[in-house]
């Protein structure tokens, strides 16, 4: 017989009675029946219920012991008496009669407890994770990041995509997001830098000549964090040569698709195949937002032609001066009180915006200030218009053109939300295309790149030549599902001369461009095919799927908010041996930050001792 | 018709006669024979020949472009005439007429050639590794290490192991080699560390009750470079639960047979299940070595009792002082000069040994001067024992244990080379196992531990309270492979009685354990289960099944052996404002440092500018 076990404790059922069996885990929960103990015998597979009775040696060892203690367990099958079948679990039909009980380890008392589903505070979780881990909904949101993973590999080598690693010792790039760095021993005075994603790489791969690239890569930011975000993170890298912006979305929508439907436990996902193309001007006007989630039915629409003439002065001074007014259906809000749509302008101030205008209709007849002053007749063309109907309220936003576009897209999200319009139990894809190139920078009274200098302009170098700069648009796109934007994406500009004269345009000269991007011009020059590709995020997936707001819900050891691993005491002070060999030295601290330090040394109690 | 392609440059044969196509590639080879110009147009899956003459309206752009380029051709596919079908391309009875090209990148002048076999400097490879990636060999070594990745995870996963991802900014640990650390902005004065590997974690991870773990994980070691060492490394990182060694071995086995028989072509492999398990005090005698070569024959003997009285004094000397002799056979070299025989003499004494006896023998004559000291009836008897013919010459090592060990496995390695002896086209797989617990330490004369402290001992607490320390083995094994030592690994001790009782032999009280392994021990106060694992190194595996013995033939993108990105100029200069916000300083460089310093700049000119 095995040392530790014959079966684990998810395989035991009605066919194994009788039979003698060893069954190792963790004693999940006890349950004293006056002199017949129940043990929940804990593995990573399942639960076997375990019973010991005075006649069993194994139960004063068994009383003795703490949950979360390790045992093995000798004994046999025996079928429960009908109405003790726990039908809720596998093994639910058997338990096991303890003739011997082995301790494998025994627990002390639990930092936080791992049966039930109580809340704990995430420090005292992040501290002891090993236990925190051993809970339920953690354990199945690890299990499940582990199998989105391994699906979204076969699926990637099923598109004919090819895995590569890319360093992760790399080097500092002075754009982006903040860079972790590693001081150099060998180089005295030099710094490697973590990637914030593998870009360059992965440009290079194709100009290497590896026509389809993917990796699951770890990618790092020095940022400061939020919920969804992590110093540390990965996302599903993939490059492509020789395709255009439809090869792109013909290779990942069926690889995303296919993990939400096998993953989505029923949910209604998009197909592949049918994700919506949305152009980035369209979705700022429909949806107020560059990542629209489509689960809400609203649809933005500007009536700022509506205002140029209206009794109502405000809207017609914003039209009047160049402004817009959007409006934001409130569908069925005839039983709505005055608060409703009050306290949706108080919130629209709350958030720093002027206000957020209304019109009220309950049975035909038009409410509020607005639709007093434009006057029913006209208030009754602009519903037809927009399809409302007689118990329809209507939101307005307006001002300068972005700001209404952006108050449209949080009050379409909102009324979404309070009028319980969110479709439920679906995850809908779209994509947005279509970026500007360019945008007019106010500022520094310029025209500037809208988005990434390194996307190829749709229409390439006769565009360039012959097009208002406003006008170009870029091979660019972002995948969005529920409101999330999964990643950025682009077809590369891979063309020396293509990306002389985009930098041109917006006021780089040759040189400059040059002095800054030499790199991967020069590698352009040396044979470059076209390519493109996009980078999903895999923790936020994961989170969509696990339904987590929280990223350090989906992340085995995930650090804490401050950028701590509490756990194992990171980061933590090193020697000053390590120091002179990095050739560096610290600064000297003003107070305040010192007490941060103090504060993070709390921390270290963990496991910094190993 | 797609902008770029409708076949890859593999993919079409003689069944696609007649048909238009349109590929894209790069101009691998160009040759003109006067008018018709043949261009060798390769992808990543291959390479189609196409033909311009005179009709194409091709044939000037082609011509006008240098190799490498890339261009899309439109043509149509024609069979080759018999005498110019080139059968060792899958393309090679066909080639396509080009009726039109589109340039999609020019080539300038290339650093180094692609087409071809030729060597190339390392440093020019390494800063251009984006055209050197072209190359058929480094191109296939790179395919071959995605699809040995590939099929380890595929392998592990089949055997019940799940992936996860460990932290990759963690916390330094004073033990083991030099981390490489990354400075905390959030927290001044601390650091993060990278793994050397995810030993703490993956011990948690069994903790956490996760039963079967796997990773292909990124680890770190700042060291000084050798051709088998790269600053950052991959192993294939497992762990698992309730498992004795036995299961170790039976899961991992098949992995490693298998993916060397998938990708070993042709070689023979050790077969899963048959791995020779060898207790290490017989891998010192028998090969003197703990990661013997099997596919050398030549086994070594100790033969001191021979020499406890015995004519040739030196060795009678050393064998009455405590030393050993050790016997390695040289069979079949009658026909060796005096010269073999001395050189391997010279050869250990280069090492730094006093030197390598030898015997000679011709036709049942023995020779030279320990044959003619210990006399023909001692030495016939010495020859019957080891199995030794009448032309099989025999090497002696002789001294302290240990050095004579070490002289005897080096002695055996170099005359299986000399004489031709090493088996070719296989992989010989083996563990070695029962390494000792502790030894005796000379310098300190005290007793310490051997190896790993956090491995178990065999017989657990029973062995530490009443046997010999010096006798008691761990549960610690390694897998060698042809010489090359894969991974270590252990059965852990997860018994925090166990450990204090282990550390107390090795002379460190329970206050010096918990300061330094409180962090492990308290985890193991909360319910640990038996477990353990092991870490093959997966560059050394792509080595060796790609026949490579440099780590940067099987790395995408490498950095060189002083640790630099030639190719992205990493480590590079960082910004004055970078090194503010994390809170540290450089230590201003002598003379000789700052020389070196201006050396890695030079490096700058790659992709740095990025």
């Amino acid at each position: 017989m095995h040392a530790y076990r014959t079966h684990n404790c998810a395989a035991l059922s009605k066919a194994d009675v009788g039979q003698s069996v060893r069954l190792s885990g963790w004693i999940h929960r006890k349950r004293d029946h006056g002199g017949v103990l129940f043990v929940d015998l804990r593995d990573h597979y399942g639960i076997t219920q375990v019973v010991a009775d005075e006649d069993s040696p194994a139960l004063a060892t068994l009383e003795s012991l703490r949950v979360e203690s390790v045992v093995t367990i000798d004994g046999e099958v025996k079928a429960r008496s009908p109405e003790t079948v726990n039908a809720g679990l596998p093994t639910g039909e058997i338990e096991v009669f303890a003739r011997a009980v082995t301790v494998q380890s025994r627990a002390d008392e639990l930092p936080l407890p791992v049966a039930g589903e109580q809340e704990y505070p995430e420090d005292i979780r992040l501290k002891y994770r090993f236990v925190d881990l051993r809970r339920d909904r953690v354990h199945a949101n690890i299990m499940l990041r582990n199998q989105v993973i391994q699906s979204l590999r076969r699926r990637m080598t099923e598109q004919g995509f090819s895995e590569f690693q890319t360093p992760i010792l790399g080097a500092s790039s002075p754009e982006g997001a903040r860079d972790y760095l590693v001081p150099s021993r060998l180089h005295p005075g030099r710094f490697y830098a973590l990637p914030q994603a593998p870009q360059m790489f992965k440009q290079l791969l194709m100009v290497a000549g590896f026509d389809r690239y993917f990796q699951i890569a770890p990618c790092f930011r020095d940022e400061d964090l939020r919920a969804d975000r992590s110093p540390e993170f990965y996302q599903l890298d993939f490059e492509m040569s020789f395709v255009t912006q439809d090869d792109v979305f013909d290779a990942i929508e069926p690889v995303l698709a296919g993990v939400f439907e096998e993953f989505g436990r029923g949910k209604s996902v998009t197909p592949a195949g049918e994700f919506p193309r949305i152009p980035y001007a369209e979705a700022m006007l429909k949806y107020g937002s560059d990542k629209p989630d489509l689960r809400n039915p609203i649809e933005i629409t500007d009536v700022s032609a509506h205002f140029e003439k209206s009794g109502f002065g405000i809207f017609e001074k914003i039209v009047g001066g160049g402004g817009v007014v959007r409006a934001i259906p409130a569908p069925g809000t005839n039983e709505k009180s005055r608060k409703f749509f009050d306290e949706m302008n108080d919130w629209a101030r709350r958030e720093g915006y002027s206000g957020l205008g209304y019109v009220t209709r309950k049975q035909g007849e038009f409410g509020g200030p607005i639709a007093k002053n434009h006057g029913p007749v006209e208030m009754a063309k602009l519903y037809d218009e927009l399809g409302l109907g007689e118990n329809d309220g209507l939101f307005f936003a307006a001002g300068k053109e972005k700001e209404a576009a952006r108050l449209a897209g949080a009050a379409r999200a909102r009324v979404g939300e309070q009028l319980g319009l969110i479709e439920a139990d679906c995850f809908r894809f779209c994509w947005i295309v279509d970026f500007p190139m360019f945008e007019y920078d106010e500022e520094q009274k310029k025209i500037d790149f809208s988005h990434n200098p390194f996307s190829m302009p749709q229409g390439e170098m006769e565009a360039l030549k012959n097009s208002d700069p406003l006008e170009i648009k870029a091979w660019q796109y972002d995948i969005v599902c529920n409101g999330y934007e999964l990643s950025s994406g682009a077809i590369r500009n891979h063309r020396p001369d293509i990306m002389y004269k985009a930098f041109e345009i917006a006021g780089y000269s040759r040189e400059e461009v040059d002095a800054n991007f030499s790199g991967m011009i020069e590698a352009f020059k040396l044979g470059a095919p076209p390519h493109g590709g996009s980078a999903p995020g895999i923790d936020r997936i994961v989170m969509l799927l696990a339904d987590e707001p929280n990223i350090r819900e989906v992340i085995a050891f995930p650090m804490n908010q401050r950028a701590q691993d509490l756990m194992m005491g990171a980061p933590s002070v090193v020697s000053p041996r390590q120091l002179r060999e990095l050739n560096i030295r610290l600064v000297e601290q003003a107070k305040e930050t010192a007490a941060s330090a103090n504060d993070a040394e709390k921390t270290d109690t963990g496991l910094a001792g190993n």
